[in-house]
């Protein structure tokens, strides 16, 4: 999995019948610092992740492996929101929220 | 999945059988400000896609999982026209069609 | 997909057992010109290409699923042969012929 | 496979259902002197690895090979712990313990 | 499939229950003229190849598609020893060779 954080929404009407319903958030990858990094994904969110929260992105056929994406044409899912990273002598979210 | 831009099309007669009627579509990646990247992929289009329009591309094993490219060897499906993007205090598409 | 070049052959008799009959061809990246670029696969080829010739390229999975290569350990096949391209404005690949 | 070092952890207490009791280790490439690279993923734990270990990761599909990891959404995951590499000449992870 | 060479081997004696017997070599790749690049990844052994030789090497879910490796958590495999490249105007392998 790679971190990430949401930073927006793909709104798209026409895509593939399985589609609808699912939410395409875009999903910028983040260094161990939660800096932002160049790269992005968009990637269907199966937790109630929101704009501004850190979160773990599965892609590949791993992702169709939640309740909400099986047997669909997606890449890319956002399956877990972080609370909080420990790397030690470091708690990098933490010092960054307070 | 990838935000991209249909720029052409591959004409293939010779191809494996399961991909007669296919339509190859050429997509370049796109940077949140929608401009075009270096880097392109050749994607099957099931959602009726044409040139100049702004997709999203599932790669890998989920492209099969449409009703055209089940059971067909293509990594990279576009599965969905974007209408915008919605990033914090931009909107990014439709400033570019304004 | 990617767009890329056949420009040589891989002689392997020691393999596994059911890739006895592959034809393992060495694929190059092009880009939109057609432009050789520096990385390359090594594919089987299920569409009778031959040296020089255009193709497009599956990866993963994907690679499994023409004729020949079902359940064999292949994660790239050539799966057609290009024609043409093309690109608004240009049709790169009948320029560079004539 | 990569080889890696586990570095962190990350915890996530709102994630897909079938994570609960995953274990998420913060795992960053190593090059073959054992230097930590720049880049990172998030990977599963199916062997019990600790910080600071030298480990290998699978990516992908063949991370939900594993017990703990079948039908889950995750796309990595640590199934071995490093004794020691082999390169000629060296024996690269026995100088750096001594 | 990407062109490497085997340069050595991991040790691991913590591993998931169905590696055990699985042999972890170190593969370079290799550029067209057999030169190693810098990336590696660590490949289980499915035709007994040995330190030196150029070899084949499958990754995803392709790398589960031999005897050995079915079922197990393993992204990549040598499923093929190279005994030579045939590149127009060269046979780099026999060149090094001689």
């Amino acid at each position: 999995m790679f971190l990430g954080k949401v930073i927006g929404t793909v709104w798209a009407t026409r895509k593939d019948e399985n589609l609808v319903g699912a939410k395409f958030l875009i999903v910028r990858h983040l260094d161990l610092e939660l800096n932002e990094k160049d790269n992005f994904v968009v990637a269907v969110d199966s937790v109630g992740a929101g704009e501004g929260e850190v979160v773990l992105v599965a892609t590949g056929s791993s992702s169709r492996q939640t309740h909400f994406t099986q047997n669909k044409p997606v890449d890319a899912v956002i399956m877990a929101i972080v609370d909080k990273l420990d790397v030690p002598l470091k708690e990098l979210l933490e010092q960054q929220e307070s």
